[in-house]
């Protein structure tokens, strides 16, 4: 008998907010758990700590058996961090109780690339257990490998692939401007690279694999390189500020290569006020294939927004799929969650 | 163990020859069997039938029976006609086979909207016999439907959706620009979709049922309009002219309403030469929604080729799938196949 699916929450905070408010409009849908670090919001509700207007009755809880075990979640939406190893032990605590998992971590878009024995071994414990892990976003996730994907699907023949997402970092914080490098000198951006405080895009290596393992491309390197976005033009938000001269952004490119020739290339340059120095945002694949593609998403999909809500939208297709680590590409295509949904239909 | 995939067609018309070219090209793939209406190629070799410069091996027959057991195919490509009444005794004879289809039928892209028990007794019939049976192609199949439920994939909301899809019919033959009324007066125009000689599109109500099912929107109703696009200057192709006021294609427009309000609009004007009016070819996706996506790709995706590439391209989806009647929002995502294929990977 179709019931409500059961939605649990494991990091709250600007993503997970989004997504704690997203899921608590979607009819069909129930909020149970909620799961924060000890000292950050413990024993808050939800529903305030969301910014909602009203209790929601979830305690948020640090202790993550309790959460789980009282809330009995069917399946976590998980915003903790970007990495494979740190979200390793979190995520293996869901799949042993039997939980789905949907993880925004960039890496956790195609784990077996940097870290393919945790990647496998998360499979195998998803198979274990019944439960199906699945890391999405909009970049990793949807714009630079998923949409690419579907693209090439209409294609009978594809020589090479190029993508570029233009973004305007302007309503970001202090945190987001100093792994970018906005306001830097050029000389501050390259030792900021150097000492790994400047790190432009998390996910590339991730989109490239993705990309390349769906239409069974052989890629034998991937090429990375971050550069400084020397500003022409004085651009200022509450965060940054940058003289002609200084940085307002880190051009990072990923290529993936197979005996030397570039199959995939990715281009990600992100910066402030980009439309002061006379450039577009925009999202832009071009194909060159048998039909050629040639694609413009104007203005961009907004990171924020647009990752709060493939995470939400993804919880019916996850619950349906097979047990096992999943990616963007072995899922059905994702969709807008616009009427009743519940477990059974 | 992996092995090749063994393929047969059905219908060797120009979609047909084409996915026979395309097939031929991808590794892991053996074409085995080709069907043709009694005295339509009957008889002749394949490869020389699909222009190819060599023989194939594999010889046209009209015996379905024959030319099936013979080739035993894993799936058929079949490429015969539009309608799922005229394709659904040509289905059941692979189906009751155990042999998964792939049908550029246009109503077969969502067949449940023109014929719910045709449709229901297909997917009985697939599920029987451990067979998978989709409709696919560009429009329906891809541009006007798929691509769109992907992009509401990042929308926490959507309010409502319109797309376009501007083509030029200038390649087509006489029998399209029959069909789409180009040449005609406008008089001639009306009294065409009267009698039915002028049909504009097929497809609409499939791609906005597919959408609707895929989101969760309940559709109470699809208007349909078919309007006359007057030429203001002189179009002239091989096998079509226009005088100033004479029609120079059909603007087909569909839209799927909700208690009166139009959630779906899909626009499909399809003449020739519209650049000499001033009109950009394209394809074109707008979602007002959170996030609002506003996507273009020029030039449109070509109809021709692009649907022989995802029809060849749902080959290995397909064969993976759970058997029963699929649509391409129950599917993976497609992708091109780039790489060597086996069934067993």
């Amino acid at each position: 008998m179709p019931r409500e699916i059961r939605v649990g929450f494991w990091g709250i905070g600007a993503m997970g907010k989004g997504m704690v408010r997203c899921v608590s409009r979607k009819p069909g849908m129930r909020i149970v758990s909620a799961i924060v670090p000890a000292g950050h919001g413990e024993g808050a509700d939800l529903g305030r700590l969301a910014g909602l207007p009203e209790d929601m009755g979830v305690t948020c809880m640090a202790d993550v058996g309790r959460a789980l075990d009282e809330g009995k979640p069917d399946v976590v939406l998980h915003a903790t961090a970007s990495f494979v190893r740190e979200v390793y032990p979190q995520i293996t605590e869901l799949l042993k109780r039997g939980i789905n998992v949907i993880s925004i971590a960039e890496e956790m878009s195609f784990p077996y690339i940097r870290e393919p024995e945790l990647a496998r071994s998360l499979d195998e414990l998803a198979k274990q257990n019944g439960a199906t892990v699945l890391g999405t976003g909009i970049n990793p996730g949807f714009v630079l490998d998923t949409l690419i994907i579907a693209l090439t699907g209409i294609c009978q023949d594809v020589r090479m692939i190029k993508a570029a997402r233009i973004n305007d970092l302007s309503p970001f914080g202090p945190t987001v401007m100093k792994t970018q490098g906005v306001g830097t000198t050029p000389e501050e951006f390259e030792r900021g690279l150097e000492d790994g405080s400047i790190v432009g895009h998390v996910g590339f290596p991730e989109s490239i694999s993705l990309i390349a393992r769906a239409v069974g491309w052989e890629i034998d390197e991937i090429r990375q390189s971050r550069e400084p976005i020397i500003s022409k033009t004085y651009r200022e938000t509450p965060h940054a500020r940058v003289e002609p001269g200084m940085v307002a952004g880190c051009r990072h490119t990923a290529m993936g290569l197979k005996k030397g020739e570039p199959l995939i290339t990715l281009e990600h340059p992100q910066q402030i006020l980009p439309h002061l120095d006379g450039v577009d945002t925009g999202d832009y694949i071009q194909i060159e294939g048998t039909p050629p593609v040639n694609l413009t998403i104007k203005p961009e999909i907004p990171g924020g927004t647009g990752t709060v809500a493939i995470a939400c939208n993804m919880i019916p297709v996850v619950i349906d799929a097979p047990p096992g680590l999943a990616t963007m590409a072995d899922l059905p295509v994702p969709r807008a969650i616009l009427g009743q949904w519940r477990k059974g239909d």
